[in-house]
């Protein structure tokens, strides 16, 4: 993980947030290749939830919400951690994790320590309920503001909608509705970077089937997300599929299975599917006074859908791919670190390299296949140092494949092609540059075996 | 402005947020179509603000930044609205809306009536300044929170940012960082749909240059800027560059024009281009005691660079592009409404349409299309209703090209290729459609003459 951080860090993929102010806690801001990466991701996760298929609709709904929603969807009076203070140190823990044998013991005044062994010398008080959800108000155009909140999660946007989006798209369950967006929580991070913060982005689909039909759409949701993960290169081997034991369940969910992945910290949840049953449209039917229910204006027939919701978080995913990406290895005796990212995830497709930067036909060259590239692939152009240096560069942030100008190209009009992976380096024709990377970029991909 | 709102609630581009709970002032919630437009309008502005370019790099920063920072940015003491109360209906008031000759009059207990003439009776108190920054409470960790705000613009990120990117840009100014984000003001609504609300998205340049560049180069953006709207199919004559007067100007800038559009409610700002000075990073530097400057590694130079910002709303583009886009015209003895939006922004590029559903062999072909045009483009498959009705409902929604097969499609493996603003209709062969569909979408668009 630390190796990660360092190299998201150097390489701005992701900044701590706030940084020349001291920072503030679990927040980051993403940089140039970060946004890159992030926005592939999304791309995705968006082509294969909604634009590959003709059965689900993309929503993007507000993050201020009216506050009745959050009462009936029960995050008022249930989205809270358990939270204890130390009557000396005034510091704050979550009383769940005191309690969990793994978790590191506490010395009054202090932060946890990371030697195990420690006694809490903490005078604790009883457990208290915490709300998660950022309140705020919306209050210039009242006498009396309203009390609002940030949503902690993107799904009771989607119910609210449902009549809305039910009434155009004349399909019968099962359909789906998907979303992705910014979500917030106030909580207590266990500072694993951006596998949990303040903020971040949900990518959320509540799929509405047939009430007979919810456990089976369930399981081809774990399988399809499954798949999902795989398919953008993350190793089989580091996830797997782990249903929630019956007391693990919200109280809104008849079933969930997690897909974990086996991260530096151990196997921890990557994304979520849960069998949300007809608790969200029922609850807000009943608070709203607005039938939420599936109609067949021919025939009559009505019913309340079952929902089955897969919920990533996008930041997570980032970090995943980042970390199953991730290599070192000893190449002519020196070491090169590469992130073994899925072509179609890399941020920077392709780079552009004219071998010596003062030769005015090989920069010309060079612009010309940067210019043409570009209007199709993310390109990067760099003449700056030695090529060796720069196909390290470009290495660490994962960028498939690199295009150099060189000699031979104002002879022959042939361009070098190195490959991250295999490092082979053949010679293409440069009118045929864009047509080769596309063809490759469309091909199925599998991450090659790690080295390091 | 009526009918665009209706169509974009009738064809699910954007719908009142919160609807069924009695709705949340000023606040929208985008339906399928809405959220594929606003993905291509963020696309488009990407491209040309950091793809197709060397000098720009993207950022992506929170919108829950240190408090800190918004006192250095003048934002805690000044980004505020005068308002006056009436004492004797308790309603608020914008004090310079009041103070405006066209605004319309009130009177007392009512919301600001349409009929002209009508003679304020309202008690009102002197004006007060009111912050329109929501506030919340960064709180679970320690006993006593932070009051933090949500970010009025995304600009501030980018600065506090600064010296990050700048070290990772390897580059001497001009050089850029974009970022599009969601930004939140609290403030009264004129209620012009989504022209402005309480949450929105904002597409935002900081371009920094040497300080003696900085007119030239604000000449530049705007002639940048205006030009992006007319490429992506903007009339021109509904267009104009206004530069600020002396005491328009925020405390920071030295200049600052508007893009403005001709609104149905009259010219109105669509983007503003300021010339911020050295405001941001002076302020900063002062603030947090991290210098932001500009530090040449070989020669020593530094300077502390001139800002230069293009600064959209998204969802403000979003309702110019609709608004410019919208028409109505009689064919065929029957009224049609059609979004002419430029190929590049529609929510769908192309339909596939089976002329009779109930033909298998149609439906083969048809599935075959529209799976092989899915790979690279936004696609609908529609194959329900008459045939003329589907080409209305594509109309509506602005899609450029619709692809028909028909029993010649059996015979000789031709589509029907028809073009919205025309309505020609002509052969092309089956396997030809996306080569055909790409190169027509890669060309020049200007937007048609309007019919109505």
């Amino acid at each position: 993980m630390d190796k990660v951080v360092s190299l998201a860090r150097r390489r701005g993929f992701v900044f701590p947030s706030s940084e020349i102010y001291g920072g503030l806690g679990s927040s980051y801001d993403y940089g140039h290749y970060g946004v890159l990466l992030k926005d592939n991701v999304k791309a995705r996760w968006l082509e294969a939830m909604v634009r590959e298929r003709d059965d689900i609709v993309a929503l993007d709904s507000s993050i201020i919400l009216h506050p009745k929603i959050w009462e009936a969807s029960g995050h008022v009076a249930g989205f809270t951690d358990p939270l204890v203070d130390c009557r000396t140190c005034k510091l704050r823990f979550r009383a769940d994790h005191l309690a969990d044998p793994e978790h590191e013991e506490v010395r009054c005044g202090r932060k946890p320590s990371k030697r195990p062994g420690e006694t809490p010398d903490c005078d604790l008080t009883e457990p208290r309920r915490f709300n998660l959800m950022f309140k705020t108000r919306v209050g210039a155009v009242e006498e009396t503001g309203v009390d609002v909140f940030l949503r902690p999660e993107t799904a009771q946007g989607i119910f609210v909608n449902f009549k809305n989006v039910a009434q155009l798209a004349r399909r019968k369950p099962p359909f789906g509705i998907a979303q992705i967006g910014k979500a917030f929580r106030n909580e207590i991070t266990p500072g694993n970077f951006i596998f949990r913060t303040l903020e971040f982005e949900m990518m959320e689909l509540e799929y509405f089937v047939p009430p007979a039909e919810s456990a089976q759409w369930h399981e081809y949701w774990v399988a399809e997300r499954l798949a999902w993960h795989v398919r953008y290169g993350v190793r089989e081997e580091n996830l797997r599929a782990r249903p929630h034991d019956a007391d693990e369940l919200s109280h809104y969910s008849s079933a969930t299975s997690d897909i974990e992945y086996l991260y530096p910290m151990g196997w921890s949840e990557l994304e979520g599917i849960a069998n949300r049953g007809d608790f969200d449209l029922t609850q807000h039917t009943e608070a709203s006074g607005t039938k939420l229910e599936w109609v067949d204006a021919g025939t009559g027939e009505r019913f309340v859908p079952h929902v089955v919701e897969p919920s990533l978080g996008l930041n997570r995913a980032m970090l995943t791919f980042l970390i199953d990406a991730y290599d070192e290895e000893i190449v002519a005796e020196r070491e090169r670190t590469v992130l073994r990212l899925h072509p179609r995830l890399a941020p920077v497709t392709a780079a552009v390299l004219p071998l010596i930067t003062k030769d005015a036909a090989m920069v010309e060259k060079a612009h010309a296949l940067r210019d043409e590239l570009r209007r199709h692939l993310s390109v990067e152009y760099d003449d700056s140092g030695q090529i060796g240096r720069r196909y390290r560069r470009q290495d660490e942030i994962g960028t498939p494949w690199a295009l150099t100008i060189d000699e031979q190209t104002l002879s022959d009009d042939t361009v070098t092609l190195r490959d991250r992976d295999t490092l082979a380096q053949e010679r293409i024709p440069l009118g045929g540059a864009l047509a080769h990377l596309l063809e490759r970029l469309a091909a199925p991909w599998s991450p090659p075996a790690r080295a390091g």
